[in-house]
């Protein structure tokens, strides 16, 4: 089971990614919101309760001075995912990316790219699928899509335009 | 009686210019190191003593993503001065400044310059200064000493190198 | 008193959010149009009376080159906040930023982050707040709708599309 | 079993710090030189036999434009965490956060701090342990330490100063 | 003959702009689509035939995290042309810019300006055209036509406001 | 007289802020087009002769990697102002900004904000005010009507609002 | 007469080069230690009284929050040139360049590049040249030494290496 | 033949690389001091006669505010290869890296890494490469010489510590 997790539902349009291909990956997953700054109570005890509630991976996703995934990887022994959501008075990204990224040494945060939600589910799915190979062919089978896709574009390309001169 | 506090004893250096200073204008404080990664649940004490105990200003440095002074601003409702401190793996201090600054909208954390623990101990002091005669007179008095200085340079100046040619 | 300033009307959009929430806390204000560039000499008259005015904290909004927090700083004992516009010609906002927080030793500005007027008017409430129970009591109140809020939206996330899978 | 690479054996004075931490949580590992640019066919092979080896997790480090995290990636569906080394040439470490960090949509890196490869290693192990009890119990003894460590810097910083004025 | 590769379809509105212009000057392109991340076989195959299938030089063209450039360098002793493009996640074009630039030591790639695909295929053609006197004058012509275009806006601008006061 | 020139009529709409400001101030400007990049020789001629066709600043607009003003200022004794233009593909403006100011030691250009063209007008108009009485004059009288403006809106600000509270 | 000011002697070591060079250019100068933070009312009177007493041009070095140009500049009619200043807690000296160059419109500050007071210096001949024939001439044969300079070092290369292979 | 040129001699430590793995791979050179902004009429000449003098490739570096590398580009039809330095005073390298990138459209300059200038003589010498077999033989047989360094390093890391654990 994965746990996501976000500052506000105007972080649900980026965070709904990680759990459409968690779905799409066949890995269950619950979702709340759970506010650092608001909140800081709640996400203490969401932490802390994580892994017995039976938890592998926490998805959490946060703009500008982003600290709750950081502060939930400070209270539980799971491995956390971050995602930089670019939030509206966000500095281009960058204070989410950094408030996420440069956590000290001891506390890591797994972090994926600006918005990388998707991104995020996918990593919750390879954590688990490392270890159940059913998610793992899953995983495998998901790569061999990708590859179609762009076979398939490079068709297309040269359909169209005859990509030759 | 101003709460300053650190994540680690490798931020003393700088943070000890908060102190010097706070002794200097005749304000107390108390110091301790507290981590937002490290010890989350000290810092939750701390925080939500704060006004009980006293405080009127918690002064909180942090280099990296730096999550202290956010995290205590969310638990107390006093006024949090937060110092970027340009920690060792810092990338040129921007961590540290964007994951102090760009709190979210509820939850202010009034930032000083990188490495600034002097003039996050002087804002402290103006803040108590602001409802104290005693401290505002000091404050006035030290802005005169800086003052004196700039006219004992500009001297210096003159006499040195004949300033004009 | 909290004095509200900005250096153009433009920038007013933004700053109102820092009246408005005083209002809301019950903290009196006065609001200005005080250009450090256009009117220097107005400039220096407020921030000199400031104190003697009744004032307890200035907010000082302005963009790019951002001077008037800085220099109203220099020419009062009063804690003053600064709040970094991101206007029109703006690099990103990163000018305003800088040039409001990287004040010298010697003269704070309690910088909080761009746009983030809101906040601004927060902080001047806890500064009043640091001394005056009946504010205290409002921020506390005022924290205690903010976690609300947060627990609306978790039950508007579960109700609306089951958060587990 | 954790396998850490690196592109050169100048990043293996801030690759060692994932090793030891890994030997100190006790879980294996083991470590090569392989690079994106220099040796693509072994990085090819490395990654596309690794969960056949017996792999859980891959740790990579680089510099500069920093391909080898995000190139594994794309050739195994085991969890890859990237480690960004702040190379002689780099432009402060910028080049390398960003070409690990921002893996288009399909292919997560699990990105950690500049120069951060002590969490690359802890986090191998937190990803390990949540499948693993006993490392999981090892990771939480781990978080005590990291705790008791800074109460003790507490307690020196309370006797060496007086922390109190 | 130059290769032109891009990671994605999404990229081609870009990229167009390098044949357009090959077009143009009267050098010979092909064109596909070869992802890095999704189709590093394809890469691989494509950039070590590269050569012998009669390319003179490779435009490749890639956003966020790009890696395509510069594995296509590692695998080729082609001149490889990098074209960064801002693709919709990207931190401001800064992650494409600097994963393309910054490469190690012993594999270069010509990076020209974000979104800069146009220059690419005319650096294409100027590499072509050192050697080949055809691809050379019409270069020299097209230097012309960029001059002439100049001087047309001159007269515009001198006609339609009277460009002197 | 100044000289006004700018690399396309693309910065036109930019640059005659430049010209409007000295129309009001009552100095004598030409205008035209020069490109560095695509008419070198046309700057050279122009840069070589600007001094005794009489001109006394030349105003120099560009956007990207800006090199008209420098390359301008290599060739003149005159002074000469930069104006970093945004364009289109440009990296937030840091290009153009960087590429004008950042000259080495020797040949300096007058850097202004980015899109700063009527600043740039005002430079000019103040170079040769210091020299000219009446200019001087006149910019005396504009600084006035910036500060009246200021004035007019606050006064706006007090009748729309009651900015008192 | 050049009027030459910073906010503190630790500038001197920057701000002496402009003075150097006026010296080698035969253009009169005085210096003097002004702070916009710290002496505010000894800034606004040097600025107000500058033209009268028969000041051409003020160069004015200032780091971090670096508001004395943009100040002194909004006291003025003559034209101010600024000189960001790398100061010691500088974040690498971006808040000194863009709290200088990124003035409002209406108040331009003249900017050179980073530690760049040399520059100033021929910056402010050139402005005075422009008017006064000797110093024309004078910047004339600085240019002519400065091409002197770069061909001996094209035949010291020639020299000491052989330069073509 | 390759022309090596640099603004001035104290470029000469970083460029020197490209002229010795020119050596090293066979292919003549040739190297001056050209400066685009101290000696523009020589960089006008150099670039114009460079076609007739037989070179087919011309490196560039320069640092600053870097124009020689596009400067030449807009005044030949060779590929211009530019290398950013970076000097004492650069802004971190990204004034040179930004205005040597980001030429407009028409005039490319094949940018490198940041004091990349060994692999600029790599890419000069794949230019000339993609039409001399030689050069193209002797730069695989480079290829091979990475990926053996990279293999003996493989190879000491095993031997050095035991890699596994």
């Amino acid at each position: 089971m994965v746990g996501i997790i976000m500052g506000s539902l105007s972080d649900r349009k980026v965070m709904q990614e990680a759990a459409d291909i968690l779905t799409e990956l066949g890995v269950a997953y619950e979702m709340d919101i759970v506010s650092a700054h608001r909140t800081p109570e709640k996400m203490v005890e969401y932490a802390k309760t994580a892994r017995d509630r039976g938890l592998k991976v926490i998805v959490a996703g946060a703009g500008g001075a982003a600290h709750l995934p950081g502060m939930v990887a400070s209270l539980t022994t799971l491995p956390v995912i971050g995602v930089p959501v670019k939030s509206s008075n966000s500095i281009d990204g960058w204070d989410s990316v950094l408030s996420i990224l440069q956590m000290p040494s001891g506390v890591p945060v797994a972090t994926v790219a600006l918005n990388g939600a998707r991104n995020a589910g996918i990593l919750a799915a390879q954590i688990i699928g490392a270890f159940d190979g059913a998610v793992g062919n899953r995983l495998a089978a998901y790569k061999e899509e990708l590859k179609a896709k762009v076979e398939e574009m490079s068709r297309d390309l040269h359909q169209s335009s005859g990509a030759q001169h």
